[in-house]
């Protein structure tokens, strides 16, 4: 066992609960992640961040990189001081956000060379070089740089692991910080035979953790479930294991009862500044004339700030009045539902009734409710 | 005294150290309410509110009047429930936001029709609906319709004392809520023969409190400090005194010292949300280079949440990252730099040493002082 060491406090099923061990405090899994992109977790205050339970938080290697600078960064402290959050940090390589820019990017085998989507400028990330700018950002848990291509595309996919796996060792070998947990990263597309080969060959790094990449980017819902429940089999029992950029309640919960205990995901906060509200029941378009007058909060049954203080009308309010605190408290409630989510699985799974839970919630759950509401 | 009475607490030169009762608690003046136009602070909770010692806060009752509507407030409540705000809330008449909109609306002796700016809907406020409106809303402090004028066009101001007297007298006559203080607004631009006549006329009704309105809306500096201390002869010392509009440090202390017990701006928040920040010292432009790496808080003096937790370079991170927590922080900061003022000025006034503060105030005060920082 690393310093990062995982211990498993319970299974059921497939499900797990656990513990994940960082410089920066223990991490419960399965967990939720909160996204803050560019070193704030969108229209929050890191004490908001902490009332509503964020146990683990999530910043974009990319982003940083380009503003401020990771040596900036450094010299002001690492993240955590940068940006006010004691509480443990993961940072992604960029290479998602580098490979989404499409006609600014050029990949080789060494590395991939691209435009700043600020101004134009050309910049090279290698490896080595993801490495470096994560060991200066100085997050708890760190990510290999990978290739996420697009995944049902055979000859790209096949490019992509190749990549993958060399510069998973590349990273392996780059990475110095010992106060770190440096993850590998599964890639595969849809075709279970390169999910397989790609889980064997990152298992066999001994990375602390186990990463899914190449997911959620535009495959059907079957495929992702499938792809899960194959690498359940393949990634070993005793790391955790993250799916990268996954996080609406239904996919939260058909990701824990196959073995996934760390997700992050833009949707809870991004659907706040949407206007749109996450239950267990379904989503609640805020705006929607009905709520003009409705005295009760988003969710009767949560006990978030939002909810135990506003009521829709007020939300709806402040949404359709373009306020700022509409996404504060929409983002605050969001969070909260979906951090809470994943307690609630924790707990099934350590009394043994998660299948109960997972029947019980997607029974309960339809994506868009408002038109039955 | 009403049941809405101000006890002084002390005095010194003009100053006045005093507390104004509420139904919804006492306020201590001086005071400077934070402006929450349409029900909410812009980019604060209400707990960050209290947090940061808000006492009084404002909010408007024209974009209230056509959005939600205060009869849907009144439904749920009135503002204090709607807006999760139990402190004391003051509210404008509308007239001033009205006038401002300039070809949109035609004043007559009764009244003002005016075309909202949301839908261009035709709608009429005269004295009698302004408090109606106002007692839907339900603030503690409401506010009666006068007519805010150019300040220095003669016959303009003359019209507008003319009918504001008239109003006033209907606004009392309507007022029928005993639990909130109506307040009389004193107009006559700058005027010294129709101010004091103004000030005699609005403080022989007998409001609960005395405004002055018409001032910091084009004239010089020199030109409103010379109504005030003309004023201050004329207006019944044993009522708080409220200067409309008006809420930079400078012209806080300035305020005070001519006898002036409450103020209201959106200079603080709108400063915030332009990245300027508030000091003794004078304003900081956090999205200038100089800050890129400067590790100090805002105001090393202050004990804010945002300055005892994050750094310029942070604040100016988030400035030109757009990030909306930069709006947040520093309107927390701005806003606890001036309510800390009056704390500060009040104190002063109670230890008789007011002049010896004000004195060093303006020594130490740059308006911009980023050139020399």
């Amino acid at each position: 066992m690393t310093a990062f060491g995982w211990s498993l406090a319970g299974t059921d099923g497939r499900g797990r609960a656990g513990t994940f061990h960082t410089s920066h405090g223990d991490v419960c899994t399965p967990v939720f992640a909160p996204v803050g992109t560019q070193g704030t977790v969108k229209a929050l205050t890191p004490d908001q961040l902490e009332s509503l339970g964020a146990g683990l938080i999530l910043a974009n290697t990319y982003h940083l990189y380009l503003r401020p600078g990771h040596q900036v960064i450094a010299r002001l402290g690492g993240l955590h001081g940068f940006m006010g959050w004691n509480g443990p940090i993961l940072t992604d390589s960029g290479g998602y956000q580098v490979f989404s820019l499409a006609d600014r990017r050029d990949v080789d085998g060494d590395g991939v060379t691209f435009r700043s989507h600020l101004d134009g400028t050309e910049h090279r990330l290698t490896p080595e070089k993801a490495i470096a700018i994560q060991e200066d950002l100085g997050a708890d848990i760190i990510m290999a740089l990978d290739e996420c291509p697009v995944p049902n595309d055979r000859d790209a996919v096949e490019g992509a692991v190749i990549r993958t796996h060399n510069w998973a060792e590349r990273c392996l070998e780059a990475h110095t910080r010992t106060d770190q947990a440096l993850f590998g990263i599964v890639q595969g597309g849809i075709f279970p035979d390169l999910r397989t080969d790609s889980a064997e060959f990152i298992a066999g790094l001994d990375f602390p953790g186990n990463a899914i990449g190449g997911l959620s980017v535009g495959e059907s819902k079957p495929e992702t479930l499938a792809v899960l429940e194959l690498l359940d089999q393949t990634l070993p029992e005793d790391r955790p294991r993250y799916l990268m950029g996954v996080g609406s309640p239904e996919d939260l919960v058909e990701g824990v009862v196959r073995g996934v205990d760390i997700f992050d995901c833009v949707l809870p906060t991004r659907m706040a500044r949407n206007h749109a509200a996450l239950t267990r029941q379904g989503r609640l378009n805020l705006r929607r004339a009905e709520y003009i007058e409705d005295t009760r909060p988003i969710d009767p049954a949560c006990d978030c700030y939002t909810c135990l203080k506003f009521t829709r009308a007020y939300l709806r309010h402040l949404s359709v009045s373009g306020e700022m605190l509409a996404a504060t408290l929409l983002s605050i409630h969001n969070l909260h539902a979906l951090v809470h989510l994943m307690d609630d699985l924790r707990q099934a799974i350590l009394e043994l009734r998660l299948n109960a839970f997972a029947e019980e919630f997607r029974d309960g759950y339809q994506k868009h409710r408002d038109p039955e509401a």
